[in-house]
């Protein structure tokens, strides 16, 4: 996981903030630099300065250096795939009871967005199963996690899930894939009794396709969810919304497994 | 924390779940019972039973043996007072990097629903510093955590925070109070440089004061946004959301510590 | 429609408003008295004064006198029976060009509360031709109309729509009923040539068999939208959203007729 | 207002829709015609058909003739200067009682849109009376109202509202300007007793300055209000919202006056 000293050490992950809010995240290497359209940045100059300190370029434009955060992370990485968003990644936290020494599968780690929240929440003692059918796909979760030292908190795995999972007993699945619906049976198989199924879909022919799969499981206490996230402006004076939002990103789908008294 | 196991064990706390959907949080003593208008469950008959199992009451109704979820668990505190809501909970967690390991200060306790979320994700390694001038409300928190064995993740301060906090270089400071842009010095001063400062207000007006005294006390990268939850009826053949919804609990800021070039 | 002048006139339509905001509409005929729970209104004691006067009740308790509004009109016929909201009502006549002098066909009646608005705005020059198959929803909603004298400008129909609508080239059919694809060859015969088509339906499964059917029936220029109202507290010191709101009434779905180049 | 018969006819104004969507609002002179990047559409060929026909340009593309409609009339006005949407719109005209042989005032015109929504709607019996202060947006007002033959529902006043209304026994009296609070007075005069107030401000700022202030003029029964409006893409196999949202255009404010018990 990330550094925990009060100051920026030389091999920390940094996140700089440029005035036009533009975010960089690198390594802190020892004769480093970062080049921007508002100046270099010397890494010599930055080491050892605390956290939230204003850095200036060689041009004195003002950049601030922080630790990186877990929202701006995973926001990093939805620029280059369709990942599932920080809105809808604390949700699915809390309704799935995630949470240090978790053992939790996902399917498919796509570019390791959610595999990075799950495996920063479940920590060391937990673990987070990933299934991915796409090596490249693997590879690029795996040096994002790798870059945040949270890949030992993650196994993952090149494998179709239609031929089952290799976990029992885990606490929660997750899936975000096209088809949820077919794979119901086999995450029975890897669920502990009583444990928390969670996708999300984008779509409402997917929802009705899996709420009767889900029946026919003998899953129960379904909860279907979409959360809509508004931002403000933050000018005191003239304080209103943004002008656009996030409209949709996808249904978020929970159940829980169980089982008929004989 | 929770048992770990696939059964529901003597001493375990359990999450039963009538017919009606109305959900009993209890301690599984041997020879306990739990009396209800659909029946009476007797624990002997419970203990050793996988979770997620069908249990018959007495009359024959059907109740559902769970392990309790965190949501769950913080609805159900929801239900004496007043508190802040999974919705916002998931993602106040992301949007503050809350984890495994991490120093939290929060402030008003409150009946500890927050606080548990808290708990719960910064597990062992981590703290939870939970401040609060009630001392009915501060026991009435300890009850609530003590019962999920959480209360070792928490340090429970009854201080008005108007005197400081005990704490420095804490990585989250989180305020649920009416006036939080009082405390902001405090902040500061507890908070690790670079630090995630959050709070949930529930009037613009209170927005107003907070977003210039943020910007006093050096404060960056203020992130102002509200949540809404829409829940779907579970029914695939006439799929529809619910017909009303919570249209507010309040407004999430999100600010981190900064300071200036020399 | 209702008086023009700027007092209240023996027989005319008024809404009076007592101090816990319950709404009374009544007819202000000489020598009629309403009882309330906060005391009795003598209506010769209100005829002669002029809309928006505070009036007494004989306890002495406050109450206004209004001239009826359309949009409290409709939440009042609301009270008894499912109608379309007001939220969803004014933008149907936005997105339907309705306005004076328009030939409006709609299905079903109901208790009238959209034919009320209708009516409202298609005045004498136009016409509202209102089906329904129940002959006591068809009474309610001539009742209705007729408090306001607004009936004149509408033809109530006993008719199921499966065997046709008697008009043809009328500006816009809305259809507010469970299947509104079952009827789409006989809405183009009674539209006039690129006419609009509106409908308003509570589950996803409805629009999915409505898409292909407008396709299928050479309707183009499809919209589907919701609308999401939230009303604000107004106490400006303490200025914040209310607690709840209507999460779903329906989905709308507008479209245009239209006919190929040969 | 827009001409009756079922086909285009020379001298309307005509909506034609180009293949990707793109609106054009033209007036169907005899041998003009219409140059896309579709190719060029000649208005003799378009004379006499029906509306909603498919046109094919000179190069094969299609296009479909439709008779303008309100919305889009609106949204074609929007392209230009900032602008109430129809989402609002309607809200605004139910909340308000607006339709045919009502007299209402506007402040200010601005390019004409809400104009053009009220003129629509009170018809040749009503009236709008609309202030601006700036005589170029006047001008394009004039000529926006023009084109759809609405600008005889409409007197124009090129006045600063400070120095009060021409008008009295208005039904209501719409502001859409920075500061409604400082004309409230003269609103009270121009409206007829217990008459509509209406408003829309960006900023809760602005909602803060507003609500004493309507009460200080003894205005009551003041609702605010906020509309949501979310569009699905018309796709009945891959249903879903649109990703993004309009999430903000103003708070919309509505008062009654009214007066005192002597």
């Amino acid at each position: 996981m990330l550094s925990d000293g009060p100051t920026a050490e030389p091999g920390d992950l940094i996140q700089l903030v440029s005035p036009s809010k533009k975010i960089y995240f690198v390594r802190l290497n020892p004769g480093g630099e970062l080049q921007t359209h508002r100046g270099v940045l010397k890494f010599d100059d930055i080491i050892g300065k605390p956290w939230g300190t204003e850095i200036l370029s060689h041009q004195g434009r003002s950049f601030y250096l922080l630790q990186p955060s877990l929202a701006e992370l995973i926001q990093e990485i939805r620029r280059n795939t369709q990942i599932i968003y920080p809105k809808d990644i604390g949700y699915i936290l809390v309704a799935m009871s995630i949470g240090p020494g978790k053992k939790v599968i996902e399917a498919g780690t796509g570019s390791g967005a959610f595999t990075t929240a799950l495996a920063w929440m479940v920590g060391e003692k937990g673990c987070v199963y990933s299934y991915e059918t796409r090596q490249e796909m693997q590879n690029l979760a795996i040096k994002n996690l790798n870059r945040l030292d949270l890949e030992e908190n993650v196994e993952f795995r090149l494998q179709d899930i239609g031929e089952g999972f290799c976990e029992e007993f885990v606490d929660a699945v997750f899936l975000d894939l096209p088809n949820p619906y077919d794979y119901l049976e086999h995450v029975r198989s890897a669920l502990k009794p009583g444990g928390h199924f969670g996708a999300i879909v984008p779509t409402v022919n997917q929802l009705e396709r899996l709420l009767p799969a889900l029946h026919n499981h003998q899953f129960s206490f379904i909860d279907i969810t979409e959360i809509l996230l508004r931002h403000y402006k933050p000018l005191y004076q003239r304080l209103r919304p943004t002008d656009r939002m996030i409209a949709h990103t996808g249904y978020l789908v929970f159940a829980r497994s169980t089982s008929s008294a004989q």
